[in-house]
């Protein structure tokens, strides 16, 4: 969406033209029951669908959805093999910048299965970087969007942005839950890692989580009791290893 | 918190040393009732627990707060003056990066009371805004901490730093509440303005917003309904005004 803004500088007055991303709520329900709503950007929807109920800890594995429908006006309806009586979870609502940004207490603490099994060589990690980077052209445009991808087997196979991100996470997430992605690789996020999106990845089984930027106390506690190897500030060319070296293959 | 990491370069390998920071998880009760948890940065607490409940929406203004107690083992407890039943809302959880993350639909929705009549010279933004940047030692050295303030006749009032941008914009809006702030004033973020933090900066009666960065779309149209002063991409000396120029004094 473009708008006319007014700079101001020391020296006068001019008019500016920006580009900001569009935000829009979406609800989105668990077999016709209305679980919550979100703030979205208007890309990935199905995926974003799952992977928001996975998020909030009610779809747990791939292999239990089974069909995701994006209606207009803001509803997006996950149908998926689950429990009828879901209870409601003690949630904790996350610092982090947080797009669905609440997760149970349970997640938080309870046990966490082992990951899937995935080395990523060094060298293709630059390439890596540099495609989630360059893929957000709206990211470039608006300054305002996160971007995560998954990569395995020397390519990126998913690529997702959002306003916020949790929300780019989380639709990496739904990929997987849909069958669209592997678990078997690593993930790369423009956004920092608090403990919910170092979570998230290590209960779908993501053995190794990359951020261009860092990471909290929690994100690093949630990595060492998963296991999960974890990077910071990862760069072309320079990683900075902040939990279980042992998958980046030089 | 000090953490030893592992920096892999192209070149070899080398031991690395970095600060993170601390997040940890609260709980926040009104009269109390558990009201929700969420994670925060050890600092500002008692205006993290007024300001939290504000934008959940069950403190409306400055005066209904009698009383906060911070406990240890991670409880705020926060005694005002509201109604004894308070409905629940039908909430949508926040794109942005959003640490308290939700805010009710009929808030999006609803009817915004005039804000406070302050205008802002520009001379002095440039002050205001390397005040803030400078404030944050912790920001300095994690990259995971924004920093938010409040100014007004010439000074800052209060500074307040946390993981989360929201929850950083919380507790200036706690410190409101408390009355050990005023709303008659600017508010300059170093996190990005999406809906819900230009929401709560306007229920609050603040007619000023400032960020170091971007905005969304719904954040513009909650500036626009509620006739806020939205400035993004803030610098000394350069302002890039989005709505109601009219507030900043050349």
């Amino acid at each position: 969406m473009e708008h006319a803004t007014v700079v101001l500088t020391d020296s006068g007055i001019e008019a500016g033209q920006e580009i900001l991303a569009v935000e829009k709520p979406y609800s989105v329900a668990l077999n016709d029951v209305n679980i919550g709503s979100a703030m979205v950007l208007e890309t990935g929807l199905e995926e974003f669908g799952a992977g928001f109920l996975f998020g909030q800890g009610y779809i747990e594995h791939p292999g239990q959805v089974r069909e995701v429908l994006v209606c207009d006006q803001g509803r997006i309806l996950v149908h998926a093999d689950v429990d009828d009586n879901v209870e409601p979870k003690e949630v904790i609502i996350t610092s982090g910048c947080g797009g669905t940004g609440k997760i149970s207490r349970e997640m938080l603490e309870g046990k966490i299965a082992p990951l899937q099994e995935y080395n990523l060589p060094f060298r293709e990690a630059g390439q890596f970087i540099r495609q989630v980077l360059h893929a957000s052209e709206l990211g470039q445009t608006t300054h305002c969007v996160h971007g995560c991808g998954l990569w395995t087997e020397g390519k990126l196979q998913v690529f997702f942005e959002d306003i916020g991100r949790h929300n780019a996470v989380d639709k990496v997430i739904g990929a997987i839950l849909m069958n669209r992605a592997s678990a078997k690789g690593a993930v790369y996020t423009t956004g920092r890692l608090t403990s919910d999106m170092v979570l998230k990845c290590a209960r779908i089984g993501v053995p190794i989580v990359m951020s261009r930027t860092s990471a909290s106390s929690l994100a690093l506690a949630v990595a060492r009791r998963s296991g999960l190897t974890m990077v910071c500030y990862a760069r072309p060319g320079r990683f900075n290893i902040y939990n279980e070296q042992k998958r980046i293959i030089r």
